[in-house]
């Protein structure tokens, strides 16, 4: 254990948790008072509190940040009480997720508070490099102007005030970090006359009113967490705590007075605070003798065995009424091997896998909030659900993407199971999802999404109604089902990603976006050519009034009709397209990066449009030229994209609804909405139904007529 | 078991393995003579011949393809032959990997030929809708025209001639499939005069006689795969066996002639093959009466017990001799349960999984080469050897692209673990890869790659030294054994790929790249922008002549000096980058979508130059209209993209090499040529040394005086 004099030097010996009893020694009458330093514990709550405040709030933010420290007086013979960094302090989330409310901190004679400075650097060159003895001098002098103010007898914690300088390595969950209890040296040191238990200190009538007042003391709310105190032996032999300003006044009332504080210490010296406190008594007080009580407990009550009674003589320092001075500060604690080095912790390893793999999930995006990004709205994405119909090429890299985004809730809807051919390809499977006729991929995507990071994800193993694949009579009750099942999953997800593989799948989630207004993000792959597009809001919804927010939007000329959907640019239903395919028509005959692009444009396409304050109702943004900034962080929200591997090219197309839409247009929807499912079923078993409603039938009959018009024109020639 | 007479209808019924012997009867004089069809089995190398036939020779094509079934005489009184369908069934492999030579089979008495012609199917559409009484009528037709011609007398073995229609669904591994064993229908009906086994219908000496004829034709090369044959009793006690065309000549030497065929049915019935023989007894030797023996063995010897002789009494049909006379055919074979259904065979969970694997990983390249591109060259993918330069987000999803491109080598160079924040966006890696610190990036990455396909992956643990990074006297030999290891990874393979998080990790590669003239590909990412290109040749380096295919490239205007590498555009050299970085400055901060549009574009751009038949050499291809088609099938091959995800645009850019390039002038090559490791090493350790060495130096110098001026002359304004 090691006892610091007050002129030692920065450095202090900190005891390691085994005292070193051997060089304890009691100190003799007029020696040098010797102090046990400060002994700080770090909860692990404060670094995981200290992580999100520096991911979220503070970011590359570098100013000292106020912390509180906690301590009581020392309760066990054994062990020193530490200067704890909890959770709670810090500042509390603005979110409010904190669990412990730091108004709770206030009168728990348990935690009495010490306010602290907290330097988290940026990078560990900056927390090297740092200038530590200028922050400790500093530090030092804030205190020594609190005890020539007075501000230190009025509100004594003051005097425990610590410095706490860190880097925190966010990526590997390791903190490096450095506490400092400035302390103002006194010069010449005060020398001890005598220190001896309380109970060997006082007559069994006085440390009965000793016991008394500081129980008094420590049990009201407003005192309980000064741990500074005088008792005042009144001359009618009562004993009465009081608080430090009032030195002067119990003085003159007579009687005797002796100073007391929490002393977090538990063996023969007096701990840290006292360093302090005598710097106060001799500034403010300017007294040469002082009798001071290091108050520590047991089971609540002073023990009078622990606690020590110290005589203190104190020298005078005629230079430190001089205006301007500025007297000399010592306090970086030592490490746990007694070195002048920082302290280092490696969460990684004992933190919950899973709260570790939330935390880690949300890394890189807080971080782009940081600079990037600020505008990035995580809640908003985390709370997101997005279904995703297809659960193949598309289906497993769109989930994957959705992942970095901070999408949490993901649900899956494929009737396939995982072929052998598919790891290579689909992202998500494995060959060991291939064995024994394969997994069911709604489910092994599932599994394999929730191998990856922390994600609400549910499979569904079901197949779309698709029009043109008729409905015998003995499947109607299922087709049905299957119907309501996807409605259901429309109305409950915020995002529906069109991810099959044929053009009628797509179909039914059309239309039944647009019923409901739901987002639909559509990927659709050709050969070495993608289609992304978002389709646009359904066609019976006004875009609600929103405040003042057009003026933010024009980045570029906008088409702001109704935007159409993956149907709208057809002139015929969607039929049957998986009848007579070659094998080479039934897999995905694609360029491998072609599904990578277009997922990954497909995500972020619905990323921007959720941070678009008109979302579904976003008008089309044009192409702009690279040179020209996009108003929006997130860059322009296009209709579609068209991609062309072989190309190198993108472009962006915008494209409006049409009014004979087999699929999102209002007679259909209408239609639906009317009929509901009867009308679903007629369109699956009824291939030109579709075409007859919307009147695709007589606009093309009108049509050929024409051509034939001209045939004939042609023949007269 | 179930036999049928020859007035059955087009379906057959073939006995069950489990013959029922209640049903059979010695036939009584004189009743219609009845015969056991033919039984097919199929073994599995033939279903793998197929697919990989299908797959790499066939295709598209529907056209018929001949194939050879193999059966023997009847050698097991419990079971009766097959006619088998073998790998060996179908035509070999133009690149000859089958295991088995075709030339083999002549003369093997075991696997007596049965000519047959497979319709393969591309849809089951197509399968279920075939014209199956045309088939069989044109089949039956062909064997009647090659009794008429005298053609089955030369060669008997065209009267066994089969059919096998098929639709194989290479996807699932399932083979539907149907055949077809056409017989000629006799009517009336031949009849049955006297039906008993060899050991009965001749004497000792005659029986003796039989069976060393039958051995010796069964054991001659030229005849013992020829099923049909003549037993001639000469006159003076002799047995010879003789071929059928020796019919009138044999007769007219006196003596008495009785016929033979391989038998493979095992009961009192004659099997299949005798119906067409009956037919040419009647075409072409117009008799009315035959004996034959239905030849079957015993440990490779006439079994006397087995083998039976019947009396057969054929009618007269005077209309088959009339020119152009169609005859009936039959022949379908029925399913194993007795219906007149396709067969169907599911291959994939009998399949062993690693061939399952390899099997599958290609199958869509394949396909790829069925119609959109032809040119596909997988042998030249699956042997080129790929150096994945980090295995982070950018290295993750190059590998994951690199799988469905059929590459199959792919080194893997990291010192990183694999931390909480990864797996989230660096796609081959789990949750449980993190755990206890983390397993090494490049062992997990190759982990990984292996559960998703068949692939020969290395990781080696190791960083790459950097320019800047300085080497103390200590580390010098650890520095110099990467070097040297990296060099050898260079020289290793074929294309390295540059996915490091830093500049200055990029130098050494690119270095040792244009020193080898190896292809560099470089992807890198910015927060909502990427680039991908690749380096130009080694500045050593001529382009060997390559014959007359530079007409076929001219697709745009291209740039045709030497390309630039990364480093091409910098004016300084590589330096430290990784000191003093905030915690989003040390992550991979960009947005989600960008690592994977990046990974994508570096292998399709590494994948089209394997297929530019300049390699390394291409020049760059400028960007074309998309309604221009590229003259390459897989596109243009620029020299870099730029992609700007906020613009959803990608951009073609050109850079030439730049002779006072830090990475790859000539200056710099050529010195490391010279100097070797050391020159590296001087390289690390003094920053300002290439930008000496390249006169970057003296040219900076010039240009500052220059701007300086131009200050001075803003001054005196």
């Amino acid at each position: 254990m090691g006892l610091t004099e007050p002129s030692d030097s920065e450095a202090l010996t900190p005891s390691g948790h085994g005292p070193d009893e051997a060089s304890e020694v009691r100190s003799s009458a007029s020696s040098t008072l010797m102090f046990a330093p400060w002994q700080s514990a770090v909860d692990e709550g404060f670094w995981h509190r200290m992580a999100s405040f520096k991911l979220e709030t503070q970011r590359l933010d570098e100013h000292p940040v106020p912390v509180s420290g906690f301590f009581a007086p020392c309760s066990h013979p054994q062990i020193p009480s530490h200067l704890q960094l909890l959770e709670e302090s810090l500042p509390p989330d603005p979110g409010g997720s904190s669990s412990t409310s730091h108004s709770a901190v206030i009168g728990n004679r348990n935690k009495c508070p010490a306010p602290g400075t907290l330097y988290n650097t940026n990078t560990l060159e900056s927390f090297t490099g740092m200038d530590r003895p200028s922050l400790l001098k500093s530090a030092a002098l804030q205190i020594w102007e609190d005890i020539h103010s007075g501000k230190a007898e009025e509100d004594s914690n003051v005097l425990n005030r610590f410095l706490l300088i860190s880097f925190a390595d966010l990526k590997k969950w390791s903190f490096l970090y450095w506490f400092a209890f400035p302390a103002i040296v006194l010069t010449p040191s005060a020398t001890v006359s005598s220190c001896t238990p309380v109970s060997m200190a006082f007559s069994e009538e006085e440390s009965t009113g000793i016991r008394g007042a500081c129980s008094e003391w420590r049990s009201t709310e407003t005192t309980a967490s000064s741990p500074f105190f005088l008792l005042h032996f009144t001359s009618d032999g009562a004993v009465n705590a009081r608080p430090i300003r009032d030195w002067k006044v119990a003085n003159e009332e007579g009687g005797k007075v002796i100073s007391a504080y929490y002393d977090p210490y538990n063996r023969t010296y007096p701990g840290w605070p006292l360093r302090n406190f005598l710097a106060l008594a001799v500034v403010r007080w300017e007294v040469t003798e002082l009798r001071v009580l290091c108050y520590r407990e047991k089971r609540g009550f002073l023990d009078p065995e622990l606690s020590l009674v110290v005589d203190v003589e104190l020298p005078k320092i005629p230079e430190w009424k001089v205006q301007g001075f500025i007297p000399k500060g010592v306090g970086w604690e030592l490490n746990s091997r007694g070195k002048a080095r920082p302290r280092i912790v490696h969460l990684a390893a004992s933190m919950d896998p899973e709260r570790a793999a939330n935390q880690a999930a949300d890394l890189n995006l807080k971080l782009m909030r940081w600079r990037l990004l600020p505008s990035l709205n995580i809640p908003l994405l985390s709370s997101t659900k997005c279904l995703l119909l297809g659960a193949g090429t598309l289906g497993c890299h769109v989930a994957r993407n959705l992942l970095p985004w901070g999408i949490r809730h993901i649900t899956f809807v494929d009737y396939g199971k995982v072929a052998m051919s598919n790891p290579c390809r689909q992202s998500l499977y494995n060959l060991e999802d291939c064995l024994n006729g394969g997994k069911p991929k709604a489910e092994a995507a599932v599994a394999s999404l929730k191998r990856i990071g922390p994600v609400e994800a549910r499979g569904l193993c079901m197949s779309i109604p698709m029009p043109g694949h008729s409905v015998g009579p003995a499947e109607v009750d299922s087709v049905l089902a299957d119907c309501s099942r996807l409605k259901e999953l429309v109305d409950e997800h915020d995002i529906v990603f069109l991810l099959t593989d044929t053009r009628e799948s797509r179909w039914l989630p059309t239309l039944l976006c647009a019923a409901a207004n739901k987002v639909a993000i559509n990927a659709a792959l050709g050969f070495d050519s993608f289609l992304v597009m978002r389709h646009g809001a359904g066609p019976a919804f006004l875009e609600p009034e929103i405040s003042n927010s057009t003026e933010d939007e024009i980045s570029a000329p906008t088409y702001d009709g109704r935007l159409g959907c993956y149907f709208c640019n057809d002139i015929v239903a969607p039929l049957d397209s998986t009848a007579n395919r070659t094998l080479d028509q039934q897999c995905t005959v694609t360029r491998p990066g072609l599904a990578p692009l277009g997922a990954a444009l497909a995500v972020e396409m619905a990323v921007s449009l959720l941070h678009h304050p008109r979302r579904i109702f976003a008008p089309a943004a044009q192409a702009v030229a690279i040179t020209d900034a996009t108003v929006e962080a997130l860059g322009i929200l296009p209709h579609q994209v068209r991609g062309f591997l072989a190309h190198y090219t993108q472009l962006v197309v915008t494209g409006a609804a049409f009014d004979k839409c087999t699929a999102c247009s209002s007679i259909v929807v209408d239609e639906f909405k009317k009929r509901g499912m009867e009308f679903v079923l007629e369109v699956l078993n009824r291939p030109n139904y579709l075409e007859d409603l919307t009147g695709l039938t007589e606009m093309l009959a009108a049509t050929q007529g024409l051509t034939l018009d001209w045939d004939d024109e042609d023949d007269e020639m």
